[in-house]
């Protein structure tokens, strides 16, 4: 059986970004004292093993005072349930509330994490022929998610600015030129992985302006939008023609154990039997083939993070927020205290787990082993961010899982590697 | 946007078994006080809400136990995790104890239930040309997958005694003569749904050659198995040629509400680097581009069962091994009692939610909604079960959600329906 599947899985499973995550992993594995700037988990600081029950109980009390019988909290939380979900109500407030989001509740499917709500929207999206558009570099998971279901990316090279909405038009046609379909556009317009950067406003209103012109969907990722100093209004607040997907997660705003993310697709559709539906009524379909529905236990547990905050992360996340700024600020500052000139420069993102260092040095895996071992810390190289080849000279540097004295210790490990190596 | 997506979606996202599935749930929903013997969830009765937040407190204890730290207890249900879960050990276990299924722990990969397991199975070993055979009718689970996946299907059809070993090898040789490869065989061996039939023991071990001679790998599904009168050898555990990957389920002998499931890949394989691993490990990558982990808070509870339980499902579920082979017997009693001669014949399974009733009416969707409408009863056409065609004169019985009085008067106004009908 070695033999029958050895060719099989290579080429296919094995994936280039799988293969780094991987090395990455074992790296931190080998040397388990080394300081990680790599990992972007959300700092755990926060969390109290007890809260996860609490709010189930939370969720399940708050059922009972909506008037709902024993029997049916019951089944809410131990059978199977609504393929889209049940927290769905509380997660459109939480949108409308935070983010000016307004959308019927049924326009929301909650989701096994984010990943699963790419998968499905790729899946329910994409024809063969059609192409993703991707600022680049790009976070991993929708490269991923696309690999999975064989969609070629298109990457959109990123400024100091973020995406450049001319270059998505330029991209688009190129795409269009060969004869495929650019069907939409994935980024993180809010401190994005890897590289921090923030759309600013006028780009948005332009951005939607190219997706109206170019035929295009967004997808709008926002897992760090609570994080930063100026909250920028979202895309899909700013979405008067339904162009736009936005895609949430509740692992930094809450945290990452139940695994709970949600699509947005207020788009109206016609189903098979004709009928006007939503999008994320029709996704749903591909929902159930995928997961059935998402765990319903999960689902309680952040429904009672919802109840408990009056359904407004921002203000249930407002010591994690300090937190985050504070990171950052540390990070950027000791940047600045221990890199000597010439041998670093860095991008000042305005928020989020990110920043991005670019050397002269060569910031491949073999750096980065030499930095685990003899140096004592972790990090990212970007290359891993650029499917097609980038990146060799920068790296990722996460604010995100540290203490600040950890954080800053990690970066004068880093600055003495770097000096060392210019 | 209404142009823009109506023809996209169709004939893509939506598909003919789950446009059935939803036509059987707008039924429950239109009628009702309908009893449904259409309903293939488990039976609520044995549930209380507050036993989640026990389950959860089991396995934190647990982990206490053993003498791990507040700290990475915290880290273990509220942090991300590892790809393939944290009670691979436990379901390990409980395989040895229960099924005298012996596999390293690392050859199990925890799932987001086993719809996810399947989705993983096929994503990681099918390649374009591949073929999946499966039993007919067929669970619409795994059709779902190959779906979502673009992965043709060749049916098997099933005789009373389930799968014919040399009706697979027949079907793998026509599926090789169109040039394509038949890569694997699906099946539920242990009272499959929906036909309820249980695979002879002669017939598994017949099944796992003809694997060997045809180059077939085996995805047993065992959703059913515990509810049986007369436990079968799993194929897992008669599998000396690493043929069959297990698929499993904590629906039925939980709860559904955790969503957690897994699959045992044991299989040696060669990675990308050369090194010998599980194929477990290697679908890992499938699963971080879908669902990144299962849901930490949702492993902690099925944990704090198999923990509670000494990791025996079989002895944990007494009570319920007890009430659905009371269930099944009722009605297979209930329709000897209601059902005139000629009016309808049926199997007669050893185990299981499901039995299949024939009867010369033909038993469609207009029959179906007179039928709720105006006998008050749901039931499922076996027709749902076949993709190509087939099953227009069964239903499918399912008895595991009612209490046995309710089951006796379903099976009442169904007798009526079709002694009308006739």
């Amino acid at each position: 059986v070695v033999d029958l599947l050895r060719e099989e899985l290579h080429g296919s499973v094995t994936d280039p970004v799988a293969a780094s995550m991987n090395f990455l992993n074992e790296i931190a594995g080998r040397y388990p004292d080394a300081i990680s700037l790599a990992a972007g988990r959300p700092y755990e600081g926060f969390y109290r093993t007890e809260d996860v029950g609490r709010y189930l109980d939370v969720y399940t009390g708050y059922l009972r005072q909506q008037g709902i019988g024993e029997e049916r909290v019951r089944r809410t939380v131990m059978q199977y349930g609504r393929t889209n979900g049940f927290i769905h109500d509380l997660v459109a407030r939480m949108l409308a509330v935070d983010e000016g989001i307004h959308v019927p509740a049924d326009a929301v499917a909650v989701t096994t994490g984010c990943q699963e709500a790419m998968v499905i929207t790729l899946r329910g999206l994409f024809r063969p022929g059609d192409v993703l558009l991707a600022a680049a570099p790009c976070y991993v998971g929708i490269t991923g998610a696309a690999r999975i279901l064989d969609i070629p990316v298109a990457p959109v090279p990123e400024g100091p600015d973020g995406l450049d909405p001319a270059e998505v038009a330029r991209v688009a046609a190129r795409v269009r030129a060969t004869g495929a379909r650019p069907r939409a556009l994935y980024l993180v317009p809010d401190f994005a992985n890897p590289t921090g950067s923030q759309l600013p406003v006028p780009r948005r209103h332009q951005l939607l302006r190219v997706a109206r012109d170019e035929d295009l969907l967004i997808l709008e990722d926002d897992p760090y939008g609570l994080f930063g100093v100026t909250p920028h209004p979202k895309l899909k607040a700013l979405d008067t023609d339904q162009r736009v997907i936005y895609l949430g997660s509740f692992a930094k705003s809450c945290f990452p154990g139940p695994r709970v993310g949600f699509l947005v697709a207020d788009q109206a559709v016609v189903d098979a039997a004709g009928r006007r539906t939503l999008l994320a009524h029709e996704l749903s379909t591909v929902k159930s083939m995928l997961t059935v529905n998402t765990s319903a236990v999960a689902q309680a547990v952040i429904g009672g993070v919802l109840v408990e905050s009056g359904c407004s992360l921002r203000a249930a996340n407002r010591d994690k927020i300090a937190f985050y700024r504070r990171n950052l600020s540390g990070l950027l500052a000791a940047l600045g205290r221990y890199l000597p000139a010439g041998v670093a420069s860095w991008n000042v993102p305005a928020g989020g787990f990110f920043a991005v260092l670019s050397t002269p040095v060569r910031a491949d895996v073999e750096l980065l082993t030499t930095s685990a071992r003899e140096y004592g810390v972790i990090w990212t190289p970007m290359s891993f961010f650029y499917p097609d080849g980038g990146g060799e000279h920068a790296i990722r540097l996460s604010c995100s899982s540290l203490t600040p004295d950890d954080l800053d210790e990690a970066v004068r490990r880093l600055a003495k590697l770097l000096t060392a190596m210019s």
